[in-house]
């Protein structure tokens, strides 16, 4: 007998995120995107962590403005590189998952993805 | 007798910033143009920080890709809005200073503000 | 007899753009993500045009310089929307496709679509 | 007799812009930051021009989304590059000399100045 992950066994619901603010949908025992890579993205947030902790040092010891900006510039584009990749990851799985599924799901995936895409170009 | 600060007085020089990361300029005694707003900066910059853990426990709680790239560009914005608030100041102040000295140290600090933007724009 | 087209029906080959500076993949009668839409997109493009020469003639008649910018500032909006539209049109169309047969094109296609989207991100 | 040129005489007064969309200012026998460029300037502007025409042939001939986009971020980024160089000299001259001026004329200019780099930013 193959077992075959019904839809439901393969696509999370949405329960209210216990200890986040509230709004955002945490999903309960399902794999993200970048649910593999967790630890890397995890790592490369707690350097930005550390940058901008760095910035309010700058700040402290009356670095030179130009300076504090370079580096200001330095932790937008490390965060636009997680953004990036959590983006990647996105499309290559839960877009991919619903479109593999079919139907209206991988529609409103992909407008949700270019929507998220659209704030981040803005950004 | 009007005692008129020398363009010694009234302009900096560098020194090794010590504690700091090899190659900033820390300035020292003398006011930049962000001083005056040092604590609105250092209240936006912990904010940020407080933002950037809070991306971390977003990934940790695996909460909904398109959610935490929601949250990623905030920070961003966030970090923009200090960047550009840095740059103001430093028009209003040391660019506004060294025009009013006039010179070759002029045109220095306009050619560096110039390519301060363009990291900014293309960050 | 149900005839499903072949996968050299449904995917394009790629043939040198006659007439197109070369290096750029012309598709030989196939549908893109934007052909249903290539009227409005063409529009559009139009419209951004009239705008450039439009700041053409604001440099001849020595408009203030702000005011140049402003409208800089504008045409650049003008085709990041048009970007963002093609680019939700090739998730809808092109990387839906390849998805849907499966392989490794789906994941080339998506790693293509990233780094469009991170061209955009830091144009 | 040292002939000095009066305030009047050295800032433009802001005429209605003949000839232009309603809204510009114009300003009347004044050089401004970018009038010595002029002629590169529209030759960029010309160029960018051309691209724009360029993407409309891409569209109307049908070549690959992802080359589109491409191109589009190319023009994007030549539009940024001119209103770098438009700032820059916008900073050179007209801020510099309102700051040599001094007075409140010199706040403004430099508040107009970061609401310009606020819209390259966000743009």
């Amino acid at each position: 007998v193959t077992l075959v992950p019904s839809r439901a066994q393969r696509f999370p619901f949405f329960a209210p995120g216990a200890g986040l603010a509230s709004g955002f949908r945490r999903i309960v025992g399902i794999m993200h995107g970048y649910t593999e890579d967790k630890d890397a993205y995890l790592r490369r947030l707690r350097k930005v962590e550390g940058q901008v902790r760095g910035l309010q040092r700058m700040v402290e010891e009356d670095v030179y403005c130009i300076d504090v900006l370079t580096q200001v510039a330095a932790v937008t584009r490390a965060l636009q590189a997680v953004a990036l990749g959590l983006l990647e990851d996105h499309l290559g799985h839960c877009v991919t998952s619903a479109i593999e599924q079919g139907g209206p799901d991988a529609q409103a995936k992909i407008a949700e993805a270019a929507q998220a895409i659209s704030r981040l170009v803005k950004s």
